[in-house]
């Protein structure tokens, strides 16, 4: 098969892009992402057919956050979104006229690393997107693993705390209310307000509220060696490599790819990963270690990997 | 390949016996387990020779507490126990003159439940074994997934409470301190020392103090309504509803297979499983739920599935 | 001195009353609690005036939800609501010409149960109030303990859960999230909505939807037997007897007044709260044990133990 | 009343002095804690007899573990020993003919420091005694607030952690688990085996192995900048800090007093903890804060505060 198109459904906007057969995208359109449910659809259709225009492609992949059913047609429950049974590839094969598969976002974006970018040469990877919440997708032994159901790798939602914080899935304590873009947030506001003092840089980039405190404040900060911005950083690494090494103890992958918009900081954020990673490892000194990789295609691996996905039909 | 010999080495006894190809156990032999490594390879080889005389086998394969490494031959770290790196492989074949395989012993039960027991007909299985410990198996796709290094499955050690209990393998608040037979004795032990009253059957069958309770007590209490030995099930239950719930995010299988010496009293304990499983199984009411399924084999599921895996070589 | 007058802030009503040495309240007057903080403040004089005209008083007692200062004339932080450092008693004492004392809420329920209430008799009594959030009162050697800076008692936000549920106050894991009105509401449809099955007679007192539970429908059903009713009661009852446990290794009272809406069911929370305080409290065959009992005075408590305390100057 | 004697009955070995109206110990006498109740008894005595001899001495106050009855009469309980109803009292005024008081060890401690240390000019304090485990004394009004039943002040098993940590108390996740001498020897050994590159100083205290570190090699080796070892006294203070604003929500007294071995660090292990402290404490904006003070008597605090409640009577 010749060309393919991906499309990542995000929070903001949808993007559609023509993906060739080593990866790389040819060209892309994005547009902002309508309220309804319908209206998604449209504007992924629409999405669709630019793209295909001067690019002619013989299939489509759609990475969505939630739920899938085994048949990569449906988004049977999304935990933060209200799609309850959304019959999404149909609707879209009607309005476009491909063939449409559809995958979770961080199932999508796993294949794509695994495929294209930092997971090349692993057999057995396990990807986790620090992304707002928190996603993972698996591959064993080259393939990526779905599940009986379709729903493996829901990572966001295994229980960390028990009787923990509240989260939109209805459950408390996920891993991605500890792990996680918003997670950070939190962290830094928490502490701005607890000790400003310790905060002066993180605080003079928003309003000096703490309230104002968003992701990008936090990393600019952090550079600049504001303590509670190194110390957010840090809370998010020690739950974050406290839950790869239950991975490691579950799957037993040779990596761990992480990725997200979180992960976009590299090493300061990688690195303390890595060390709670270790200090957490069951057994640490008598087995090797997986890796730790920084995702390396950043917000487009969704895309490429759905677009590789639909070609692999 | 025709009949092959399986080996449990358990923490009292070791088990050797030569099963064929529909896993049925053609003879057994069981010898007390040794205090030192060497005595207990000792122990295997004998206990191997002594079945292998009536009925000639042409492999053995031993499963074993542990993490195992990925060629299946050394015993590379037992949380529990003193194990380090120790050659299983090599020195029993040196002692009996046949091919051996080593497996963790819960994969090894886990192989033997999907192959001659209650997994029979599921492509994807997760087993959790309830022994003293907490062990795991996982099938993929009709295969046992043993990971990159050969440690997948490790469920005892995931962490399920910060901070929680000490565990054996140096980490805190491991599942198996939650969910196992040691720690259904210390929920008993501990409810019967604060409400003796409600514990009266319970403690009428040790010598009356919470300090002689022992699992079986805690099960022939149960059956007949003792409180404090209900609760005592509810409470390991509840532990281990969840810890499926997140086994169920990660890997998404058909079916959970319950094994170990707590799942023998069926339905006492996995009926408040299947429900604890069900609270806490995240989009519960919007996505198939796998089945749990109590274990067919019993004690013998690790040596038929030794066995078996030795078999397939 | 003779009569005074006690008034109770609620969230959706201000109530006035005139009450006797005896702690009789002869005469009240409720009126709506206005949405701003000034709105509460007249509301609260015009109550005073409307009941002090046919029962001349001497003096005024405020019980207040936060943290009010040691001149009991400020409050300086609600955690639940938008009042920072409001200067109420000199704001009622100008309209109303009478001398004023501003209490915490809780500790005027607490003050109301010793002296009229189920604490006579007791010189060392600690008491809870289960409202819709947690309070807390103190009584030592007779004297209620209002702390050096006038916020002592304050339970609702002691730590029980870490890194658990967000609380108002800005911190994570507090009691009152665990332990109050709120939080059983949020215990029945979290249930409700995992096992609709054993909510049959809980979901038909709303709509049918879990959502619309509220803890009237919890009392009514779990007195009918409702299997997610009665569970939601004992998880309170366990989060709150564990922390009674914790104040009886600090403070060690003869007694735990428990009072509040959530009270109001008598035997039906009592009970499982006693039983749970016995479970947790250490040593607890090695010492005397501190009563548990429900609080006498229901939703005045307040009121006349504000009261009261404005008597006592 | 002129001169008195206080008594420390400590782990490995007894003190005894004779303390002065001023709390200045005239003299002193320690001798080897004998391993049997009986011999402690007469340890004591032998102790008391020694100094008393060249200081005629009118009444003995003994700080000892455990929960003392409100006659200050018996060891009811102790949480980590095996004293259970032991009338002390009694057996060592048939000893030595003098009136004798005892008093929980960390109660004495609080009033010494109270009287005669850093609690001096406060009238509400609490204390905490970081040693071995974790006790705690409470000042309320110029008095030390034994409770009801004598048993106030036990600190050290307040819950901080559910399902966490056994206790020799038998509950589980009690705070002197997490905030202890033990606790932060624990804290070291397990970061120093998970990284043990971070931990070169520290390791090399000892033998290069875990388990060899002990609490002074932490001491040393943080100053000295060793990373694992200011991590293990940062996170001591998390612990400590978070419970001291619990502590402040439930008494509010105007300074806390941190006693005990762990507190001779000063400010390497107060510093943090007051950082802790204001980071948990609700409402920190908006309400006057509590001291943290380092305690002043060091390891005589016990036995000057029991020798001066002796002379209170």
């Amino acid at each position: 098969m010749g060309l393919t198109i991906g499309v990542d459904i995000g929070g903001t906007k949808i993007a559609a892009g023509v993906v060739d057969e080593e990866g790389s995208i040819l060209e892309t359109c994005k547009v902002p992402t309508p309220p309804t449910p319908e209206g998604v659809i449209d504007a992924i259709a629409d999405a669709v057919r630019t793209v295909s225009a001067s690019h002619p492609a013989e299939a489509v992949g759609i990475g969505a956050a939630g739920y899938v059913d085994n048949k990569r047609a449906t988004v049977l429950f999304a935990p933060n979104i209200n799609w309850r049974h959304e019959a999404l590839k149909d609707k879209v094969e009607q309005r476009v006229g491909l063939p449409v598969v559809v995958e979770n976002d961080a199932n999508a974006a796993a294949w794509g690393e695994y495929r294209f970018g930092a997971g090349q040469g692993h057999d057995d990877v396990v990807c986790i997107t620090l992304g707002t919440g928190l996603g993972g997708g698996i591959i064993i032994g080259g393939r990526l693993h779905r599940g009986r159901f379709g729903v493996a790798g829901e990572f966001g939602h295994i229980r960390v705390v028990p009787d923990g914080l509240l989260c939109g899935c209805g459950s408390q304590g996920c891993w991605e209310q500890y792990a996680s873009g918003r997670a950070l947030v939190r962290y830094a506001r928490q502490r701005a307000a607890a000790t400003p003092e310790n905060a002066e840089v993180l605080l003079g980039l928003g309003d000096g509220t703490p309230e104002t405190i968003e992701g990008k404040h936090i990393s600019e900060a952090a550079r600049a060696g504001d303590p509670v911005a190194v110390d957010s950083f840090r809370e998010l690494a020690r739950w974050a490599g406290a839950g790869l090494a239950d991975l490691a103890s579950l799957f037993d992958p040779s990596a761990f790819i992480v990725g997200g918009g979180v992960s976009d900081e590299g090493d300061l954020v990688l690195d303390p990963i890595r060390k709670s990673f270790r200090r957490w490892l069951v057994g640490n000194q008598w087995r090797p270690h997986a890796q730790v990789l920084a995702a390396q295609l950043g917000g487009e691996a969704g895309l490429v990997g759905a677009a590789d996905l639909a070609r692999q039909g």
